[in-house]
């Protein structure tokens, strides 16, 4: 098969370079190009694409600015795609680096200073055979499946549907979740935030966890009850929470979560900027691949929803 | 298939039942039974078998007490298998808990009391797309390998024949494994300990690591020369380390390694009692799938050798 020509813009980054070919494509100049991949802010997008261009990636999962600058409306028969879903893996490996530390006791660990052997053999647990809720089975959610399995962990997924999501032994609908709680050794929250998932984790929720229990957020703030996780925490009701996400946030000084012994603050850093672009020329490769083949492409926008 | 009876002594433990059924047996007393999975010291071991029984299943790792006993010799026809390999993935675990908490910058955000966005932009890590020695690809080394797929970690396997390690991306020879340094992000020490591998990671190992690089050990202390570990931890001339043990070990009160921001010491804790029985289980579960299949078990105890 030939490989689909496809232009690299604003300049030839050679990570994208190589992405592109590891999707059976190969690089050309935008005059013979079949499609896009552009890494920068709209500013800087040319005025005029030639009509051989049937496809345009972005860098970014947010393409707003690309709306207000009306350049997605100006290229009605192009198929813009973004980058939403690229960091997913990258959260998610966070995720799981909060969980694992905690129930492998590191925070306690940590602060040790002499050998406690036999204390610390009834605080380290394992994730083999642990049941581990994932509450949101998007992007996020279900890039988590195949780290917890590798440890074999059994996953409970929770998402809008209840359709069973693949990998997870157990897939409940949102309006059980609170069913979730009582039924699985550690939680993880992945759910977008909405009216509807505001304090998803409260009071109620918590009481039904253990306490060896750890509750991971790499949501957003709002959908765990602050002062519920607090209290919980003070009480060692729970084992411990990992917070890449807090409410408030940014966490003001002298918060209690910043002291207590069985939290884990992450200053919304899951995502730092350094890791993203091998990330995202692997969503690029994968893209690519999906062009070639003529399949659907991943994290299409849509030009009249606007996202 | 009919179910192969098996017995189980000194008692009936439901997690070996449900073990015994899972791999196609089925729970027998002894005098019907044609394997015996005993989950015990060797001081209650029954004085005679019946005829009937092939194979013997111990519960520990280490049979020396058996052979001392007198008990495998006074059996020369029964095939008589340790709990070899059972703990493999336990420790394994405790290996990638240490090395994810170091590569997502946990120790450093546990001190932090502060929202430090930015500045932790630039210390949280991925291991997506990093390379990680496995060093001794026995047991726990090959039960990492999964583990550090699921997050797209590249893995060089280091083994005493250097024949090529499933789910390695490459394989060195023991006689190479000064190159491996150079060449790696991470480095996991899980080989034996042997005069030949004493202080395998010294100050020339060390020094070919980058500063942030994590060197994690599960083995034993003296494969790590901790006084060329403290210096580099102390310059930063690494990342940090993760030790689940250490030269001299216990660690005495005092020691650096306690109090360096960028060490996780846990105290030879990585395959707790209470963690041992489901994993346990599942050896016995396997096992017992080989033995109704009639295939080679696992961990078989060379009566001639004595392990």
């Amino acid at each position: 098969m030939t490989p689909v020509p496809i232009a690299l813009g604003p300049h030839a980054d050679p990570l994208l370079m190589e992405a592109i070919v590891r999707g059976g494509g190969e690089w050309a100049p935008m005059a013979d190009a079949r499609a896009l991949v552009w890494a920068a802010e709209p500013d800087r997008f040319p005025d005029d694409l030639p009509e051989s261009i049937r496809w345009v990636q972005l860098y970014s999962a947010g393409v707003e600015d690309w709306f207000t600058a009306g350049i997605i409306a100006r290229h009605p028969d192009v198929v813009w795609t973004s980058a939403a879903g690229a960091f997913a893996a990258t959260v998610a490996e966070h995720a799981f680096a909060l969980l694992l530390a905690g129930v492998r006791a590191l925070p306690e660990h940590l602060a040790a200073t002499t050998w406690r052997q036999r204390e610390f053999f009834d605080k380290v647990g394992t994730l083999r055979g642990a049941r581990v809720a994932i509450i949101g089975a998007g992007g996020i959610g279900r890039a988590l499946i195949p780290m917890l399995a590798s440890v074999g962990a059994i996953v409970v997924a929770v998402n809008r549907s209840g359709r069973p999501v693949p990998g997870a032994a157990e897939t409940l609908a949102a309006d059980r979740v609170d069913e979730v709680f009582g039924r699985v050794d550690h939680v993880v929250v992945a759910a977008p935030a909405t009216a509807a998932t505001r304090h998803l984790v409260g009071a109620p929720q918590i009481a039904e966890l253990g306490p060896r229990s750890w509750l991971i957020n790499v949501a957003r703030g709002s959908l765990v009850d602050t002062d519920a996780l607090v209290t919980a925490l003070r009480d060692n009701t729970i084992g411990g929470a990992g917070l890449d996400v807090t409410d408030p946030e940014p966490l003001p000084d002298g918060h209690p979560l910043w002291t207590l012994p069985n939290a884990i603050i992450t200053p919304h850093d899951s995502n730092p900027p350094a890791v993203r672009p091998p990330a995202f020329a692997d969503h690029v490769a994968t893209n690519v691949q999906r062009f070639v083949a003529g399949e659907e492409l991943l994290a299409r926008i849509d030009p009249v929803a606007g996202y």
